[in-house]
């Protein structure tokens, strides 16, 4: 058995995302998870800007998120990322959103890359690659 | 072999929607959802918002979403939403994004939602629940 | 003496617009400014879409909003656009946002935007300068 | 002459800011001014969130934006705020986004806010009033 690492980003929930239920409105979670694969991606060494400088882009071809509970402004929030799985051309990510002070969770999801070059599916980076398989 | 009765509505792609890719940020799908699911409830009788003038709320619990071609600005798109499953306490709907002039297809989904009043779980209006029977 | 020609669409508004105050953000109103905008740039033939296919933009360079009150979810606002000022190179719109049913005003504002073709300000293109001209 | 107490703070742009210009969409620039003022407020020990709970509210009754320059993906800003005027019942910020590694201003604005207690204006609770104080 071996264990995810996991990569974690905290974030300031913004009056901005929430909604007239007082929580915050339920797409937001995916740009959370924009946050932290963003972040995950400059840790390992190799910023998303960097990728695009280079003519290739990862778009999202498939989201999932379940919700636990909803997060409040002014909250605290904690990003953690972790690949679920690597193939030449794809990944996926997986995320779960918490309470960054109590730890408790607030969402769970995933999304899946494809990775692409001037609009054609295209071989993930070879650097890139390796620096995502350190993650496994 | 039963047929879902589909209720459609159309959207112009605003430039807020699109990101640097040049295309629609892939979140923005899910608040195209929330349009196809509020228009869809205003059709069959029972707006959201009188849903949440008796205290009620249909907060979404989980989401997924497929993305098969990315939408642009300006673009005139087309929202489907169905009913995929009906309890006493929960649905689902499906969603389908496509091309309003050329049925292209652009992105299928769903959301789950769970009925509860004042912040708890709560068995769906008798009158919603059977407008919602209707589109079985 | 002369009249405004205005220029008005509507939008129902959405509840990811809406934030935990009520009412909708008040950011949301830039971008119902940007809808107006859009649907007046096409009612008068040259669609913002064409104008970036030809290579220019229409960058906004300032804006003002004065908010009278707040828009709720599921209300159909009224967006009403107008040409304030033009220049060879700027132009100035005024926006009215109210209750398209009672007629109520809820905002008002300016966009003001620099014509620019691959980052440089240019001239805006005759066949555009002339259709906005009817708008005066 | 008296100086501005400026209080700074710094985001990392998310790429579901940026739009099809390649560049962060305007009215994004709002919710910057909003991440300011909410971390200003949390400096001078008086959360917005400790302000709701006391059944207040600061709703932005004007906002105005000059923009020098197009942020960029990944680009690190820097959200400087600081309080231009003080009354009993309103006060209005200053604002100053820049490139937090050059220094390279991007834009500039103001949001005025209005007090109001269950949808009535009222005076700025005193606590909160003389902490603001200490900002001019």
């Amino acid at each position: 058995m071996s264990e995810k690492k996991v990569f974690a980003v905290t974030q300031r929930v913004r009056y901005a995302e929430t909604d007239a239920m007082g929580v915050v409105y339920h797409s937001n979670y995916l740009i959370w998870f924009e946050v932290g694969r963003v972040e995950c991606l400059r840790a390992i060494g190799y910023p998303y800007s960097r990728l695009e400088a280079e003519g290739f882009g990862l778009p999202v071809v498939e989201v999932g998120c379940r919700y636990l509970r909803g997060a409040k402004f002014e909250q605290l929030v904690r990003i953690e990322t972790w690949l679920d799985s690597l193939k030449s051309r794809k990944f996926r990510l997986g995320y779960r959103i918490s309470d960054a002070d109590t730890g408790e969770p607030l969402a769970t999801g995933f999304t899946e890359h494809l990775c692409w070059r001037r609009g054609v599916v295209a071989t993930i980076p070879v650097e890139l690659y390796e620096k995502l398989t350190a993650l496994l």
